[in-house]
C-alpha cells in the first residue's frame, strides 16, 4: 500500500508494480488522481487501501501526518514505512519516523527509502548509490522491508534501531559537508599565490623593461602557483597533529578534549590532503606540458640561432643541469608517494587494511 | 554431503575438507570415483551419503535432477543447496533451484555457490570476487549455508527469497553486457576518424607533394583521432538526456515510458562516458609524448640551422603561441574534471555519496 | 559495563558515553581510577559493575582472565564481549575468546572490537577502516553487540561462529603480509639493474673517455632501470601459471597439490603485478620528464649550433625516427592495458565482476 499522491508516491507505485508487487494506492481524491498512477495499481480511498495492504508506505509530508489519525483503527498491526525527508538539517526535535511512531503506537514503523530520489525509483538504480538505509525497533518488520528493497533492485543496509532515524533523515540534505571548508581554503590560497606570481612574472617585467609576457598567464603562472598551494595544504595536514601532541604534552594528559577549532581541523585533514594531492598532480601535468608549447620551441630556436651567428659553442651550465635533474626526480618520487596515500583513502581499499597497516602507510 | 562426481563436486569436497568440515560424497559409482576425491572425504552410494548429511550440495546437472527422485524418502527435511548453472541466459522457464524445490517439496532448497568457479573453490578465493550469492525462502537454512560459505573463506550475500534464484543463475553467464555496444561504438568511431586523418595527414601530402610522412601514422594520426572520438562520445553521453527532456515536454508528462532505444541509450551513458574519459586520457599521454620523439628533435634542429644560415632572427608568432597556451590549459582543466567524474563512478565512492551529492558532481 | 581500567577500557567508556549509553566501569581500585574516566561513567567495584550491566566488555589481558573467576556467580547469563588482542600471531593454542568462554560456560561470549584501536574509539571512526568484526555462537548476542557497534558509528561485520575468533584476533597483528616478499623482490631487482646501468652509462664512459656524465644518475639511469624491473616482475606474474600447468601435465591430474613454493608464488601474483604496474607508471612519468631537463635543451642547442657552423643541413635519420615512434606508441598501449588490470584489482570493482568477466579481463 502507498498513501499519498505526490511525485514520490507515484514513482514508488511504478517501481513496486514493475517489481511484481500488488500495489494499492490510497488517496483522498482517488478519482481525480487515478490517471497519474500506472494502470496495474489500484487507486482507492485511504481507508480502503490500508485495509488491503500489510506494508504501507507513508508518502506524505510530516505536516499532514495528523490527517491519518482517522485511519488509526484500520492501521492497527500494520507496518508503516516512513519515506519522508526534511527540508533542513535537524529541523524538528524528533525525527519524522519517531513522530509517526508516537502518533500510531499500535503500528510498527520502519524508516527507509528516503535516501532514494523519485527519479532513481522510477528509472531503476542504474548508477550512483543503490543503498537503502533502513532502521526500525522491530527486527521482523525491518527484514520484510529489506526484502522488498532487494526485489526492487536496491541494496538494503540495516542501520539498527529507531534512534538512527534522525541520522538517516539528515543524509539526503548533506552536500559534501566535509569538503566545503577545504575547497574554499584551496581557492583562497590559489588566488593569493596567483596574484603574487602574476605581479612577479608578468606585471613587473612589463613595467620595468616594457616586455610583453602576457602569454605566460594561462600556463606558467598557474604552474608556479599550484605547487605553492599544494605545499601549504600539505603542511596544514600535518600541523594539527603536531598542535594536538603539543596540547597533550602541555596539559599532561591524553584524555582532555581538544578545543573545537582543533577538532574541526583534525576532521578535515583527509579532504585537505586529497586537495593537496590534486594540486600536485595538476602541477605535474602542467610541467610535463611545458616543452609542448610553441613558445618553448621559439625560445629554443632563437637561442640556437643567436649562438650560431655569434659562433659561441659552449653553453653547458653544470649547476643548472643538476638543479633541474634533482628537482624533477624529487618531484616524481613525491608524486608517487602522494598517489599511494590517495589510493589508500579509497573506501574499498581502506576497508581491507587494519589500523596498523593504515597508520604505517600514512 | 555432496551429490555428484564432476569437476565442481570434487573442488567443493576439497574445499570443504580443507575448511574442517566432515564431507560425505554420494556417487552412483563410489568405487571407481573414490580416487578422485581427497582421502578425508568419505565416498559412498548416494542414499548412504544423504542419510549421513544434513546439508547436501546437489552438484549435478538440471537434466539429471529427476534421477534423485528415488532418494525422495531419505531427503525429507534436509537442506539442499543447488549449485547449478545454465548454459544460456533464461534457458528454462523456471530457475534450476525452483525446479529442484518443486521436485522435493519436503526439502528446504537454498540457491548458492553457482557464481564461484571450480578453480576458485579449489585454490581459495585469492582475488576477484569473493561473494557467494545466496537465496532461499527459509531464513534458517539460508543462515546455515551462509555460515558454511563464511568458514570456506567467501563473503555470503543474502539475495532474499527464492524468486531471485533466476537472477543469480544468470550472473555467471554475463560477460560485461553493458560494455559491448559502447566498445563497438568507440571502435567504429576510431576507425572512421583514423581513416579520415590518415588520408588528410599522410596520403594527401604524398600524392600532392610526394612527401613521405608515413612516420606520422603510429603517433600523430592516432593522437588527432583520439580527441575526435572522445568528443563525439562525450556528446553521446549528454544527448539522450536532452532527447528525454524533449520527449517529456512534447508529451507533457514525465510518467510516460521512453521508447526502447532511448531507454537503452540512457542505460549505457556511464560506460560511454568512461570510454570517452579513457580516450581523453590516452590523448593526453600521446600529446605529452610528442616532444620526446626523435622527429620533433630533427625538425627543431633543421629549423634552427636553416635560420642561422639565412641569418633570420625573429620567428616569434604571437598568435601561434597563444593558441597553444590556451589549448593546453583548457585540455588540462577538462582532463581534471573528467578524472573527477571517473573517480565518482567507482562503486565504493558512489556508495558513500547521497544522490544530491552525486548529481551535483555529475 | 566495562571491566578494566587500561587505555582501551577508557577509550571504550568515553565512546559509549558519547553514543548515549549508560556505562558502568568495574575496576579493582575504583577510587583511584575514577578520575581517568569521563564523569558520566559510573566507576565502581567489579562485582557491582557486573550486576548492573547486561553487556560486559572485558578489557583486560588474557593473563588476568582467571582473576574474574570470583565473579562467576554474578556473570551468569550475561553477554561478555572479548576485546583482547595477542602480541604474536597464533600465540596461544586457542583464541582468547574461546579461552574466556571455557572459563565461564554460563555466559555468552562475543568476540569483537579488537580490530579497532583505542585512538579510533576515542576520536570516532573518521577514516580508515570502520569495520568491527564480530563472531559468536549465539545469534541474539551477536545481534545486540552489532547494534551497539552501529550506534557507536562503526560497521559491524558478521564473521560467523566462535571458530573465527582466532582469525579475528590475528588481523590487527598483520602488517601487509602479502606485500613483504614482492617489495623486497622489487628492491633487489632495482638495485641489481641500477648498478649495471650505472656502470654502463656513467662509470664506463668516465674511465674510457674521461667524460663526466654524473648528471645522468638521478633521472636517466633510474629511467632505464625501471622498465627492466617492470618486465622481470611482469614475467614473474605469468611464470608460475605456466609452471603450474606443466606440473599438472607432468603428473596427469589437476587434483594434486602444488609444492609449497609454487603455491606461495601463485598467492603473490597480484602484488607482484601491481608493483610491476607501479614501476611501469614511474617509467612513463620519468620518460615524459626527459625533454623538460635543462641538459636536453643544452644538447639540442649544441647540435644545432654545430651543424649551422659546419653548414650541414640534413640530419634526418629515418630509422631512428621510426624506432622512437614505435617504441612510444607500444609503451602507451601497454601502460593503458596495465592500468585496466590495476583498476580491476580494486576490491570494489572486483566485487562487481563475475569470475568469467574477471578472467576475461585478466
Amino acid at each position: 500500500g502507498v498513501l499519498g499522491s505526490g511525485d514520490f508516491a507515484r514513482s514508488l507505485a511504478v517501481r513496486l508494480v514493475c517489481s511484481g508487487f500488488k500495489v494499492v494506492v490510497g488517496s483522498r481524491n482517488p478519482k481525480r488522481k487515478a490517471s497519474l498512477f500506472p494502470a496495474a495499481a489500484e487507486v482507492t480511498f485511504q481507508a480502503e487501501a490500508v485495509k488491503k495492504a500489510d506494508v504501507i508506505f507513508v508518502a506524505i509530508f510530516r505536516e499532514h501526518y495528523s490527517t491519518l489519525c482517522d485511519l488509526a483503527d484500520v492501521l492497527v498491526g500494520k507496518i508503516l514505512v516512513d519515506v519522508s525527508n526534511n527540508t533542513e538539517i535537524n529541523h524538528h526535535k524528533e525525527s519524522n519516523a519517531e513522530y509517526l511512531a508516537s502518533l500510531f503506537p499500535a503500528c510498527t514503523v520502519v524508516k527507509g527509502f528516503n535516501v532514494v530520489s523519485a527519479w532513481t525509483l522510477q528509472s531503476g538504480a542504474r548508477d550512483g548509490n543503490k543503498q537503502v538505509l533502513i532502521c526500525s525497533n522491530n527486527q521482523e518488520a525491518k527484514r520484510i522491508v529489506a526484502e522488498i528493497a532487494q526485489v526492487m533492485g536496491f541494496t538494503p543496509v540495516d542501520m539498527g534501531c529507531m534512534s538512527s532515524a534522525c541520522e538517516i533523515e539528515n543524509i539526503p540534505l548533506r552536500l559534501l559537508p566535509a569538503w566545503k571548508i577545504p575547497i574554499f581554503l584551496a581557492l583562497g590560497l590559489f588566488l593569493c599565490f596567483f596574484t603574487y606570481n602574476l605581479i612577479r612574472q608578468v606585471i613587473h617585467p612589463y613595467i620595468r623593461e616594457q616586455k610583453n609576457k602576457l602569454y605566460k598567464i594561462p600556463i606558467e603562472v598557474v604552474n608556479t602557483t599550484l605547487p605553492c598551494v599544494s605545499y601549504v595544504m600539505l603542511s596544514l595536514v600535518y600541523l594539527p597533529g603536531v598542535l594536538a601532541a603539543c596540547s597533550q604534552l602541555y596539559y599532561g594528559t591524553k584524555y582532555r578534549r581538544f578545543p573545537d577549532w582543533l577538532d574541526q581541523w583534525l576532521r578535515h585533514r583527509k579532504q585537505i590532503g586529497l586537495l593537496s594531492f590534486f594540486c600536485a598532480a595538476l602541477h605535474a601535468v602542467y610541467s610535463l606540458c611545458l616543452p609542448m608549447r610553441r613558445s618553448h620551441r621559439y625560445l629554443l630556436i632563437e637561442t640556437a640561432v643567436k649562438q650560431a651567428v655569434e659562433k659561441k659553442m659552449t653553453i653547458w651550465v653544470e649547476e643548472e643541469v643538476w638543479r633541474m635533474e634533482i628537482y624533477i626526480s624529487v618531484g616524481i618520487i613525491a608524486l608517487g608517494l602522494l598517489s599511494l596515500l590517495a589510493i589508500t583513502s579509497l573506501p574499498s581499499i581502506a576497508n581491507s587494511l587494519n589500523w596498523r597497516e593504515f597508520s604505517f602507510i600514512q
